[in-house]
Parts: C-alpha cells; structure tokens; sequence
C-alpha cells in the first residue's frame, strides 16, 4: 500500500514500537505505586516528561499528558468554566475539537466569536483581537490547518493579547515534526499536541501550559499528573511519545527537507496533467507535505474510491470525523462552492515516502482524471 | 519480583501483547479514514466492541471508548451539568474519580450528597435512596470497593432508583474479572470499566450506557463513538481491551477459584502469625484475592518499604493517587482510627500468582511483623 494520509495519522516509527513492546511487557506497575515496580514505572513518564519538554522548549513540569489533542484541547476550553473572564475568540477553521466544544459550553455559560478566514486560509490576527471583549479569558488559534496546511501567525496573536491580559491556546497536532515549535519563543499559554500524528502512538497527547495552576481538570481523579489529569498513566504510550519527540526533533530538518522534495516533484508532476486544479491555502506559509487540491469537474468520493483500488490512500477534506464525505467548513470557509468544495483530496506525505511512489500517484492521477 | 498489587493494575496477558503489538506494526489507518487502511482499522475497533458488548451482555452500541475508568466516571458526572435534575447522591467510600469530580463540579452548578457507610464497609441502600430529592438526577455507586473489596447492593439501589426516575451509575473497576458483571440483569444506566484491572492494557476503557442518547460528550471533537467522545481512537488499546474482556470472561470461574484459594491459603497461614490483624471490610460479600488488613502498633509505610526489600510488591490502602501515604478515607469512614489507619496494608492477587508465593510472603511477613 501506498499511504498519503499521514495528516490523518502516521505509522509508529519502529524504535519507539520497540520501545512501546519492551515497556508493555516488562514494565507494568502502577506509576502511583510506592514500591520498586511502581517507581520503575514513574521514572519512565518522568524521562518522557523530560523528552517532550526539550523538544518545545518548556519545562518538565508545563507538559501535562493526556489521550490526545482533543482532550488537550476539551480542557483547556472547559477550564475557562472557572474563569471570571467566560468569553473565547476563536475562527470558523479550528478543528471541531475546538468548534464544537464551544458549541457544547455555551448552555454552560461560555459565549464565543468566531472570526473568518480569507481565501487563502489565513486567519485576521486583527479580526481576532478585535472580537476580544471585556469578558474574554482566551484566544485559541490553531498553528496550521488541518486540511490545507496553511501557518497562522500565533506569535502575533500571543503578542496582542497579552497586552489586554487575555490567555493564548493553539492546537499544534498538526505541526510537530513539520516545523520547530518554540512555545518560550511563542510566548503561547497553552498549546495541544496528539502523539500519533508524529509517529507516536494512539491514545496519547500533551497539554502544554505554561503556568499549570491556570488549569482545571477535565479527567479529574486520583493526583496524577500534579491533579491535573486523573486516571492510571498510558505508561507504554507516554514512553513511546517522549521517544517520538526526541526522533521527530532531531530529525526535523531533514524531514522537512524530504516533505519538501517529495511536494516540489508532486507539484511539478501534476503540471503535466491538462486537468483544472486549485491549489487550497497559501503555498508560501504552510507545512510541508500536506496538499490540499480540489478538482474542478471531479468528484473526490469516486477519486478516493478509484485511488483506493490502486492502493493509494489519501483523504478527502479532514479524516477527522465520520466517514462519509461532506462539503468540508474549511473550504467553504475559505469561499468554496459546495461542487468545488467536494472534489477536494487532501494528500499527506510523510517520512516513508518515497519518489517513486510519487512518480505512481501521478502516473494514476492522471489516467483517473483523464477518464471521469 | 512477586507482586501483589493487581488492585492498583495488572501485567498484560500476553495473548492481548501479542495481538496489540501486531495492531501497533501493521495497522495505522484512521478509523475514520475511508480509504481500505481506515476501514481495517475500523473494523478492528467493532470487533473489540462486540467483545466487550457480550462480556458484560450488552448490547455493542451501548459501548463508549474511552481513556478508562476515570474517564467514564468522569462523562457520566460531567454529563449532569446538561440534566434538568442537578443533584447527584453517592457516597463517602467512592473513588476519588467519583469524589472529587462532584466536588469541582459543585461550583459548576451540581449539587451532591454523599451518605456514609458501615464499619464493614457496606453502604446503606436505604440511605442512599433516602438522600434522593425531586432534583436528584444521579445516583452512584461502586460495585466494589477499591481499598477493601467490599460488594456493593447495586441492583437493590437500581431498582428503588428506577421508581424515582432516577438515573444509576456504578463505578465497576475493580470487579472485572472477579465477579460476575450482567448489565442487563443489573438495569443499571451507565458503568464504568477500565483495561488495566483485567490484563489490558493501560490508558483505554469502557463506559457503558444503556441509553447512550443521554450522555454528553466530555471529550468533544470528531464524531468519534456516535459523536459521545472525539479523538482519534487508540486502536492497539481498543483491540487488546476486546480480548482481554474474552479472555477475563471465558477464564472467570477459574480465575475466581484461583483467587479464592490463594486468599484462603494467605489467612490461614496469618492465623500463626502473633500479630494482632483486622481484616477491614466485610468478608464474605468482597472481590475474592483482594484483602486488606490492619496490623496496629505496625507502621506500613515501614511495612511496605521491608516487604519491597524482599521484591515482594503490595500496597497501602489505595494505589491510586500521589505516592505519599496518607490515612485513607475509606478506612476512616469505617471507623478506624488514624493510627489503625496507617497499618494497614492491601495484598491483591491475580492470575499468575502462586501457593509458593502465597508461603513466601507469609514467611516475610512473619519475619517483619515479629520485629518492628
């Protein structure tokens, strides 16, 4: 099988499957435990906490672990129901586990706004400070889109919102080992970031927070996690995800390098396919590797099918979600029409790739775009 | 190392090893991909869910995923904030999962009582039901207790509940694997249940709701598990949960033989230990091999770091929480005093634990016991 859809997760990089194996097997004592075999397990989350702190540049103890970037995402949100300040600024392109946890705390007291993008995906830092009000306690912005891969300027944001005293989150899952994240440089409050979208396992995530206290719980439980997150540690997942840090940091460089090559020789092919193609988001700020095309004419469900048969797999708008295709919010967003909207694959390269599998999309691409 | 601390978690089967490291290399797919890698792993997870569904004769759509036991606790309370009815009854010898979760969200809006129980450890039905008003929308309680193994009357709560229209939760945790769990027979609404008591794997579980349509999501995102719990789900962990279920079910009366006999063994070897002992909880409606004992005028802060010189694994009170041992509320809820409460310890047996190893603590604990 060919894989281009590591936006949507991506395979454990073998090291830390051996890692993950070794732990399972021979480590299994509660991290809470007092005796030996509980504290064999502590030091291993503690070494984790360690890994994943230097990869972003935080302090051990601002790494908070949870199942993902969801949940990252859920406490930060639902932290802000102990807030005096309950008003949350966000945009119509975060990830639903931004979106429609707003909608779900509203009948709890949280009021939001969410700002526009323009047609290149970009979201308005002035847009967003602007919606910023008396009550508002939060920002949340995401790093890089999901589905079109286009950079937001959060540092920007960050810097505004401090001047009106007023909490910074961005949701990052798609960005780590794609570019450096820097959250000291970024100056960000709280920032979310899922294991297995850098070659970690499933099931695990960080909640960066750069002051704890300013948290709540949302998995609320026994300590773990200086209380702010109950629950026995994922102690194989942890162990894995630290390790994925420490590999995706440094090997930053020379993965952004290959996503780069592998997207220049992808761009340069589909030159010579005489089909109608938008290019969604900016091409300049963006991540590499993710490409976001929609195909006039086309319909992406009977490409993704005919894609499949080849053994090729990319997406169409987000995986995120259910299942069946519908016009993706970001696209239309972004000023999409519903048909333009729904001929749209989203393809995800990643560190396995390789050119010659390039060279087969393309040469498919074009026999399934030439016979509609 | 001899551990007897299966309460606080238990090792992997290595069926379920095997199976997850097999997920964990070959199969990467998104669940909600749609390509054929997704659709493996999606029927990875369905698998598991029917495993699950008819361990516990349910029904497979009645079968949430979650990060465990504390998360499923934490979903069902957390969903009250939605419930017309705000006012949750539980009691005092709950896990912290339960506890502590009412009392964050009491400032939330939820309201709670919380009855106490005997000095076996029984909690009264009586009382609970009795501390039911017109806006109790909850009731919860164990099915077992963590700390002392004692049983619960959960269908008695469920069916004096029922006439009230009021909802019922229990915290089922511990029992796994130990007993008997039919929620069919038990009628109960929602039950929470966690891989790394009945050798799965840790950081996944299970919520059980009878009637999903009335839970909330806690974490909120994709439309992930009909939409109750977002997040990319921890497919290896899911998988390896779903055996470890079948195993633990098809194995139970065995397992439960086991247990008995390696408890009966452990008591009658104490009987010749000349150290005073209170077996805490009532003794014959508990977990069979989880036994937990007061030794006055011992120290088990002492007790625990002698036996952990002999590799011999136990622990004191509850696992769960800090690492610092601190008098247990369960116990004083029992009656125990402070300093009755700090000797004492919890031996939890499990599935390879041995007659030998049963003489081996019995001769340590002699040794240890005879000099303080």
């Amino acid at each position: 099988m060919i894989y281009f859809d590591h936006s949507a997760t991506t395979p454990i990089h073998p090291h830390v499957l051996s890692l993950m194996q070794s732990v399972q097997t021979d480590m299994y004592g509660n991290p809470s435990s007092i005796h030996y075999s509980g504290q064999k397990s502590r030091s291993i989350i503690e070494n984790a906490r360690n890994q994943i702190a230097k990869s972003i540049n935080a302090k051990s103890e601002q790494i908070i672990f949870t199942s993902g970037g969801t949940e990252s995402n859920n406490q930060v949100l639902w932290s802000m129901l102990y807030n005096d300040k309950k008003h949350i600024v966000s945009n119509v392109i975060e990830h639903p586990a931004i979106i429609k946890v707003l909608q779900s705390l509203k009948v709890l007291g949280i009021n939001y706004s969410l700002v526009d993008v323009n047609s290149e995906g970009i979201i308005s830092i002035n847009k967003m400070i602007n919606a910023a009000n008396d009550t508002t306690g939060l920002i949340s912005i995401m790093l890089a889109n999901n589905e079109v891969g286009t950079i937001q300027e959060v540092k920007k944001v960050v810097e505004l919102a401090k001047k009106k005293d007023i909490l910074t989150h961005s949701d990052a899952v798609q960005c780590f080992g794609k570019m450096k994240i820097d959250v000291t440089t970024l100056e960000i409050d709280f920032l979310s970031l899922s294991a297995h979208k850098f070659y970690g396992p499933k099931g695990v995530g960080i909640l960066y927070a750069k002051k704890p206290e300013l948290l709540h719980p949302l998995i609320i439980g026994g300590n773990q996690e200086n209380g702010l997150r109950g629950g026995t540690e994922n102690l194989a997942s942890i162990a894995g995800m630290g390790l994925a840090a420490e590999l995706a940091t440094s090997s930053l460089n020379g993965h952004i390098k290959h996503l780069k090559q592998l997207e220049n020789q992808f761009k340069s092919g589909l030159k010579k396919i005489s089909q109608k193609m938008i290019f969604n988001g900016n091409q300049s700020h963006k991540l590499p590797g993710l490409i976001s095309i929609s195909f006039p004419g086309q319909n992406s469900n009977t490409l993704l099918t005919k894609l499949d048969r080849n053994n090729i797999y990319v997406s169409s708008g987000s995986a995120c979600g259910s299942g069946d295709i519908k016009p993706s919010p970001v696209l239309s967003a972004m000023g999409h029409d519903h048909t333009t909207n729904l001929s749209t694959l989203r393809f995800s390269f990643g560190i396995t790739n390789t050119a010659k599998e390039i060279d087969f999309l393309l040469s498919e691409l074009n026999i399934i775009l030439s016979n509609k």
